[in-house]
């Protein structure tokens, strides 16, 4: 029998991959990048010269179906490899990614009369124009004493599905009237592939308030927010939610044209960039956690019951994988925290040595931080610069760094804020644990885990924990193949399981973080420091960050 | 009858520089200045290869009579002033800045068995290796519930006379038998002009513990520090003590010889550089605080009784004008503040910009930052870089910057660094007045205070005052030289008093910073902040900094 292989898609923020995977064997034989044409939306869509609100940021759908058309075929043609020995396509999005359609899926905006409204298009997760939306929404919840509230941490966010779609009925009440459907480009674009409407069981979970016994907010509910709303779930919705590993459907005949695979090939049904990632590190078990560290940070564990943890982002059944609650917590500021150092506060002698050296500057810094040890700095950070996410939940906590003295130099400061996002993450840890959720084991993906060993080992060294960091340096598009590779099931040379298929195609590095027991001992101490001043910043000892955020706000709106 | 002038000499850490000053208006008509030779000796004293230990900071005396011979002479040629018309000479110095002499004011560093003994030199005021002797001293004083440590904020500081003199005692004890005398740098350059031995009360009061009613601590305290000390008073010191503004004596044959002064012009007795600065600017009253803006601040204020202010520098009757209690206080970090944040901290970008303006990169900073209202960058900082002097009396304490987002930029960190310095100098305002000292204006003097008319404006929105600067480039010098006349006398062209003097010669620029009243207010919230954070790190609410401090020395001890 010749070998079998599966095409994951990841599909991004900006651009989306494919990568193409020996099912034996879990080995990558060929990637292809192809960058959305449209890119992010964030001041004007096509063919209109009106700028769009602040915290506005839109998608264009043609830009998945090309990533489709592009990636596809080159990584077949790359690997050398036929589409007949392709048994099976999944795919992973950014969410919460929503776009309306029409019943058979055409979006909104391919139609002429609605090409130049913005509310036609897709609103990528980032669109942060629906705040008052969650805000209502949030507040009415608490009134009724909704249960849901507590699954995300207390608060629903305007990233997430509802308060999107009420922004769209607002707004654009003839948008809303036209859409057959909302739904997330996650399950859109497997519409495509397969012809078949799913709704996967993540997005669901952890972005449209589902629950797998309890199902969605009742009627009620949303006919509190807007009388419009009441019937949401089933005009616009739907109740039939599918478990990940689940097959969606087939390759259809349009969806071959456009890919070069085979009519009949078994597409997965959607997931989620973050979640799709921890069976490609091989966990399939609860207690391990993968974060995947970007500009943000994100992460998922599995649990064996559903607890109530303050701060996360969601517990979902069968979120992350079949048969478990998928965990889901997440630190706002991480790569994105580096970047605002490097672009602030590094001075032009550190520049300039760098280019000489010819290294990029996070590698010059992190050259002269990683001899520091741990405490030598004598400095705190409070890694807030984007809010704080979990466990506080709160966007109006701002930054903090404590402990400066004349001496203080770029690379303690720049090693301040990586312990301060380690610290963040034992935070989120403990608060797991004392909430009868077990973490024993970490994992880490993404390029700053790949690149950057210093802050691993702080990161085990502060909580204490063995590491291991993803083998893949595509993660996510790994993840997507193995469960098309379920997809196919084992008949057709896949697996009958994502259980069985990331025994032997999830991996990690062979290199294992191990806390260095020194290090522990001094990060026990900063980490304490860190806790009181965690509490009394973010609890309510004192607001001043919030109160200063008011005098700001008045002082510019004057 | 022709002009008289009058000479002000002032010597700082690194220079000397004469100002010769027409005693009628107060019109500065030149000025010399003549770097030290030998500068701060602080790794090896001259004709050793002997390392000195940390923290040691030496002078060497030949430097201040090379001071003396060439600015004095140069001043005369530049204004084209005979010697005949020069009426006085006054003379300023940094303090405690002490060394040890024979019986006739001859160094013992000039004599050959002791030139290699590092002993011998001159300590400068920032010689910090006597911190156990001061730690020892206050320790004794408070088991024998000595009232002098009050005045002196509760510490006496390890750059003071005794210290330094107990550590030449204990480490080269055949220096400190060889030494007829400790004295002053600021007495011993009058004597070297007068050839008459005075004390000062300003350096007396100060740096060496003396009180005018209750004169130095007794015997019996120093007895206690080491038997060996019982006597150091009678033995080394002086109870002899001339008020500011009285005559020293007159320039003798020799010292005519080296300054090119006629023999007989009057010699003020010596001054401190912040303290003889306040007459400069016009001031001899109570109530009107003098900042005098450097690497750091040193304020100083007139009172009418002696009062007990909480973390003050020190309170001395006749320290700085006769007839008044002197008040001094201090901010540690303020120049070196910025210093810091510009080494540290700027972007290769904005170095690059102000290149290509031609600009000095401060001046740029303050360009940016001058734009932004108060309150708009969301940002508060503890100035507390180099510890707190007044009113925390704390060298343990470190920064603090909190409020930063994603969006934060530097000129926002520069301001908010500038505006800490600004809650800091109200913090010692407000304390000054809830413990009964008046404190009604403000004035500023020193280079910042000339060029900085952005953080000026912030002082006087900040502490709601009006806020006037020194005329003169060189307030201490010619504070000096109106001392210089003073000691002249009337019939002799001078004055017969400071407060005669400074009605004429002291000047204040017609510029004044007047508080912005929307300025003003929002400030008053800022700093309602600044002061629940000053407390809660400052006044044990929260120790991490001083823990982070032990954790740093437990780390870099290992």
């Amino acid at each position: 029998m010749s070998k079998k292989y599966s095409i994951g898609v990841d599909f991004g923020s900006l651009s989306g991959r494919a990568v193409l995977v020996d099912v034996a064997t879990g080995e990558e034989l060929a990637v292809s990048v192809f960058a959305y044409p449209h890119a992010v939306m964030d001041e004007y869509i096509p063919g209109s010269s009106k700028k769009l609100p602040p915290d506005w940021a839109l998608q264009h759908p043609q830009d998945y179906l090309d990533v489709l058309s592009h990636t596809i075929p080159n990584v077949m043609k790359s690997a050398g490899v036929s589409a007949d020995d392709i048994i099976g396509i999944g795919t992973d999005f950014t969410a919460c990614t929503l776009l309306p359609t029409l019943k058979d899926g055409t979006p909104l905006c391919f139609l002429d009369e609605y090409k130049t409204n913005p509310h036609a298009y897709i609103k990528l997760w980032k669109h942060h124009a629906a705040q008052d939306k969650a805000n209502m929404l949030n507040k009415t919840a608490e009134e009724r004493g909704e249960d849901f509230l507590a699954r995300y941490g207390g608060k629903i966010s305007s990233e997430w599905a509802i308060p999107k779609i009420w922004q769209v009925l607002d707004e654009a009440p003839d948008v809303y009237e036209k859409a057959d459907r909302f739904i997330e480009a996650a399950d859109w674009i497997i519409w495509q592939l397969c012809g078949v409407e799913t709704r996967n069981s993540c997005t669901a979970g952890y972005k449209a308030i589902w629950h797998k016994q309890k199902g969605y907010p009742s009627n009620d509910f949303f006919k509190a927010l807007d009388p419009r709303l009441e019937n949401v779930v089933d005009e616009k919705l739907s109740r039939n939610i599918t478990p990940l590993g689940e097959k969606a459907g087939e390759i259809t005949p349009e969806a071959a044209k456009l890919t070069g695979l085979k009519v009949g090939t078994a597409v997965a049904v959607g997931n989620v960039d973050a979640h799709v990632s921890l069976p490609a590190v091989g966990v399939t078990e609860p207690g391990k956690m993968l974060m995947i560290v970007g500009t943000s940070t994100c992460d998922v564990l599995l649990g064996e019951k559903e607890c109530i943890v303050p701060g996360m982002c969601g517990v979902v059944e069968d979120g992350i994988i079949a048969g478990y609650l998928g965990y889901e917590s997440g630190q706002s500021c991480v790569g994105d925290h580096f970047d605002w150092f490097v672009k602030t506060c590094v001075p032009s002698g550190y520049m300039m040595e760098a280019e000489d050296k010819g290294v990029n500057i996070h590698k010059y810094l992190r050259e002269k931080a990683s001899v520091l040890k741990p405490g030598e700095s004598g400095l705190v950070a409070l890694d807030w610069w984007n809010g704080n996410r979990s466990v506080l939940v709160d966007v109006d906590l701002t930054g903090l760094i404590l402990g400066m003295n004349l001496l203080t130099k770029p690379e303690e400061i720049y090693r301040a804020l990586i312990e301060a996002t380690a610290y963040g993450k034992r935070m989120i840890i403990e608060t797991f644990r004392e909430n009868g959720v077990p973490v024993n084991e970490l994992y880490a993906a993404g390029g700053i885990a790949e690149k950057d060993a210093m802050m691993m080992q702080i990161y085990a060294d502060v909580c204490n924990m063995e590491l291991r960091i993803s083998a893949s340096a595509q993660t996510p598009a790994l993840g997507s193949a193995m469960f098309g590779a379920v997809a196919a099931g084992a008949e057709k040379g896949g697996y009958n399981s994502i259980v069985d298929a990331a025994k032997v195609m999830g991996k990690v590095k062979d290199i294992v973080y191990k806390p260095i027991p020194e290090n522990v001992a001094v990060y026990d101490k900063l980490y304490a420091e860190y806790k009181i001043l965690h509490d009394y910043f973010g609890r309510g000892g004192n607001d001043v960050m919030k109160r200063l955020k008011n005098i700001k706000k008045s002082v510019i709106d004057k």
